[in-house]
């Protein structure tokens, strides 16, 4: 693989305040890209950030086949730079493509260019707590043609956005009761653009009534919690953890996994199982529910302080000793090279 | 409202070769754009047809914001150019994007663009039969922020292509019976462009065993039959013509809602309601399904011929007075001024 590399005349950076920055917004000196054509994929491509032209036919905008990933990198006080378990994200666009009939993008070209450009913008990533690097590959169809079947040409790309500590503010969930996110048979368990866009109404309307997530539940009856808009949720029923299995409806996510994984190390029991509505509330009636938190790169563990299903309000108690707190700050450390790295989760940017 | 206008210098269509046009690729002089920005919708403008900049992060490219909608305008032998039920397509875009959390694109600004770039590209509506001009509205998310919430800002653009009559060969269908369209609670019901990448591969798995669409059934049990990739399905079983009741999963199809008036007002006996996939492969041994076809505005309509459901495969038989033929037959000759227009469905473009 020959990588291209053209560099920015002069950075941005100076530009940024990194104090003040809002999720997502704001991007990196230099951009990945590499096209799909004639059935291969040609010279992947690092170049200054900037917009593109697109026509206005292009498959993406009328037919969504588009699919991304989110990763973050770390800065450790030796000025290393840290992804977490960035093969579980390799894997996953490629399976998300799959099912929405995209090529699969080269290993190799995923890590060179992924390394590559991490190491021009490595100033980019800062240091200090809560300081990442977001980074967002993604893969669009690029064909120029309205007739609804799959593109000929598609585009892989990879962007890259400082941000702070993700806090979302207090959340609170309502318990899906009527909109569903994903159906059997479908794309739940991709990262798929639409899957997104069909969840942001229902995500409106909860939060009119003052919920700031939806918790899906499955569409045939409702009658099982699966995972909220972009985070899988773990419930804490005693000391057990619970959450839902991954299925063709629910996100394989790599927090969730490294969750599970560090719990059952440290001893938490941890049931994967369908959890069904009923349950919880019954568990939340009588005191049991202590925790619930979603798992996700962005805000890696988001506590969840209460919950709506259809007319009933629970609050979850304060509690002393709290896995979501315990486990968050043990995840970040391995993530940020200020503990041991016992699963082989870290990979170093060189 | 302002509608700008920039003319083309020098129209491309002598390049064009009318006889050889492969559906979706061609498009016209002209196209409408218009973009919403700080909560309301600015200047309409006609422009020259032209690829436009994105940033990589606007957020259609990463959570599918989309909508779209499909039409076509016919020239009579005065030169006059007919639309089909436009009304139809401008209250349904903005169902869809409803569903999206997308703002309504005002009924003025899209009857105004969608008349003055016909009237601009009028040449390019060819005469003859099977001849037409297919029209694309379509609303994309166009703020640049890889969060995952609903745009600030979007563009409404209307872009034309010149297509022949649309044959797709020989139709025969699978009835789906793993994989699925949509789920209650859904979008199913919007034109939204994720749904239809979710459906490519499907289609593609069906292509590869000698089916070109997929029939959908409900993704809870894959019991009753719902639709096909870009159209409604209706089963002639003796002499009643049955379809699926539009939901939440199902689009309510322009073609489908014509076809049934027509049929009605002709005395054919319609039975809207739901169809058990079991009842049409029973039909199908004991030789009374007599026709099966699609509907919608590319083929208007597409019969048949045959179907897989499970390891059991279905031809249909050859019948006179077919339904589908003489129904197509009038439906097109109402959209190209041939014929009475009874219903006030043709729109003149003046
Ligand atoms: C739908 C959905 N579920 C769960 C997750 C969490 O996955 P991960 O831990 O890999 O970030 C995400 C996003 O990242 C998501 O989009
Ligand atoms: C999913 C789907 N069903 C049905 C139809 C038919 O609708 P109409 O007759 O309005 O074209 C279409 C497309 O146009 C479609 O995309």
């Amino acid at each position: 693989m020959a990588l291209q590399i053209e560099k920015i005349k002069k950075s941005k950076i100076s530009d940024v305040d990194f104090n003040n920055l809002k999720f997502g917004q704001v991007f990196t000196d230099h951009m990945f890209e590499c096209d799909y054509e004639n059935g291969a994929w040609q010279t992947p491509k690092i170049r200054p950030y900037q917009a593109l032209a697109f026509d206005p036919s292009a498959k993406v905008f009328h037919y969504g086949q588009a699919v991304f990933e989110g990763m973050k990198a770390y800065k450790d006080e030796n000025n290393d730079v840290w992804l977490f378990r960035p093969d579980q994200n390799q894997e996953r666009i490629n399976k998300s493509a799959e099912r929405l009939d995209m090529p699969a993008f080269p290993k190799e070209y995923f890590f060179e260019g992924l390394t590559e450009l991490l190491k021009l913008d490595k100033e980019w990533v800062q240091k200090g707590e809560g300081n990442a690097l977001y980074i967002r590959p993604f893969v669009i169809a690029t064909e120029n043609c309205v007739s609804a079947s799959a593109s000929t040409n598609y585009k892989f790309m990879i962007i890259c956005s400082p941000v702070q500590a993700y806090y979302a503010g207090e959340v609170r969930v309502q318990i899906a009761d009527k909109y569903s996110r994903s159906a059997n048979g479908g794309v739940g368990y991709a990262k798929a653009a639409g899957n997104y866009a069909a969840s942001f109404y229902p995500a409106k309307l909860a939060a009119e009534q003052g919920y700031q997530q939806v918790l899906w539940t499955d569409a045939s009856n409702h009658e099982y919690l699966e995972e909220a808009g972009t985070m899988n949720v773990f419930f804490r029923v005693n000391d057990t953890l619970l959450t839902a299995p991954t299925s063709e409806r629910i996100l394989d996510g790599v927090t969730r996994k490294s969750i599970i994984q560090f719990a059952e190390d440290k001893g938490i029991k941890v049931e994967v199982r369908p959890i069904k509505v009923t349950e919880i509330v019954e568990a939340a009636k009588n005191g049991e529910l202590l925790e619930m938190f979603g798992a996700g790169t962005a805000a890696v563990i988001s506590p969840i302080l209460g919950f709506a299903h259809k007319d009933e309000k629970f609050e979850l108690p304060k509690v002393e000793n709290s896995y979501a707190s315990f486990i968050k700050k043990s995840l970040t450390d391995i993530q940020r090279n200020l503990a041991e790295d016992k699963f082989g989760w870290r990979f170093k940017v060189q």
